[in-house]
């Protein structure tokens, strides 16, 4: 049998995982609205995202009560620690993925990503949602090693962007600057849902290991 | 005397203070490098950005030992929790201000925002600094009061960043496709410092009264 205290800090890593689930709907739904204009999908992302940030506010003072009755240390800290910081990056990668819906919703019945960006974005909504996928897995299983192919999703996420601003900047933009301006940020908010992913699971090793992963250039936060 | 375990904790606390200091310098000569199209303060911006991230590093593990060896409770734990908190705010304010510096490193020796745009940006940069400040002197005096005008500033910077999009979208926009991107990012970066600038405040209410504030609408990270 669990005492209370291993039973509290489980289940705030259960919970931690229940909350990248809903941030990888949030996340999906989010880019189903944005691709195929649906008004309903972005509604239904704009309004989950205050119980991502309950679950947020209660996961936060659960790990301050461990830290304050139960004093942990070595790993239970580090998990504790690492738990207090997850939470914060799955709060914005939530926060985020309401902004590109509220794009998605501005523009409607319009698409707000031209078409000749349907691909770009296809891709790196597609990039964004394996990272958190694997930012998950990483959680969920304690697996260090996963957090090392997050940096080449980044590399990829990285060049995605680079290839849109090469598409907005060329002399030949073919639409709006209304188009542009909205492609700009929503590059910017997918690009920091992998940033966010990418820290997760720099987390996750900084759990198991005790050490921050070395090698891969680790946003600061 | 102090003990060694308060000698950590103020040294801390202090530290946090230099940083702050830090950012603030890093912001206005984020600033002056992009509405002078100043290349010499950018690259200063850029490169000092590590020296942060260092300090970032050196002062979340130094919190990570005071909880491990010292296991702090109430007013104590607050502080140290809410100083790694801080931290990542305050090194994630240094890399927006470096983003800043990098675009107007992009554009030069052209200025990368267009002329129309100097007010909007002159004031954006007054109130973003200005919230800064407010933070720094909030977190210097353990102040909770301070915090609460950080509200009102953080409501002028929204009107601020609406404006700018009404200009961006307004029918006659008579500049490129690229100064409207780089517009575009440049505000958002500029709202996100903000959005820091209210976070550090509000963990400084946090440490001084053991609440969050009440009745601001606080980012979640």
């Amino acid at each position: 049998m669990r005492d209370s205290y291993h039973e509290a800090l489980d289940g705030v890593v259960d919970d931690l995982v229940k909350m990248t689930g809903m941030v990888q709907v949030a996340l999906s739904e989010a880019t189903s609205a944005l691709l195929e204009a649906d008004l309903g999908k972005a509604e239904d992302v704009i309004s989950a995202d205050s119980r991502l940030d309950d679950l947020h506010d209660d996961l936060e003072s659960r790990c301050f009560s461990l830290l304050a009755r139960q004093a942990p240390v070595a790993g239970e800290l580090r998990t504790v620690v690492a738990a207090m910081r997850m939470v914060a990056d799955l709060a914005r990668m939530g926060d985020l993925s309401a902004h590109v819906a509220k794009i998605a919703r501005l523009r409607y019945p319009e698409h707000a990503v031209p078409e000749g960006l349907v691909p770009n974005f296809t891709l790196m909504a597609r990039v964004a949602q394996e990272m958190v996928a694997t930012a998950a897995r990483a959680l969920n299983e304690r697996n260090a090693h996963d957090a090392g192919k997050l940096a080449d999703s980044d590399e990829e996420m990285d060049e995605l962007r680079k290839n849109q601003f090469r598409v907005l900047l060329s002399k030949d933009w073919p639409y709006s600057v209304e188009a542009a301006v909205d492609v700009a940020l929503l590059g910017r908010y997918y690009e920091r849902i992998a940033d966010h992913a990418v820290l997760m699971a720099g987390r996750v090793v900084y759990v198991v290991t005790g050490l921050l992963p070395e090698g891969g250039n680790w946003p600061v936060a």
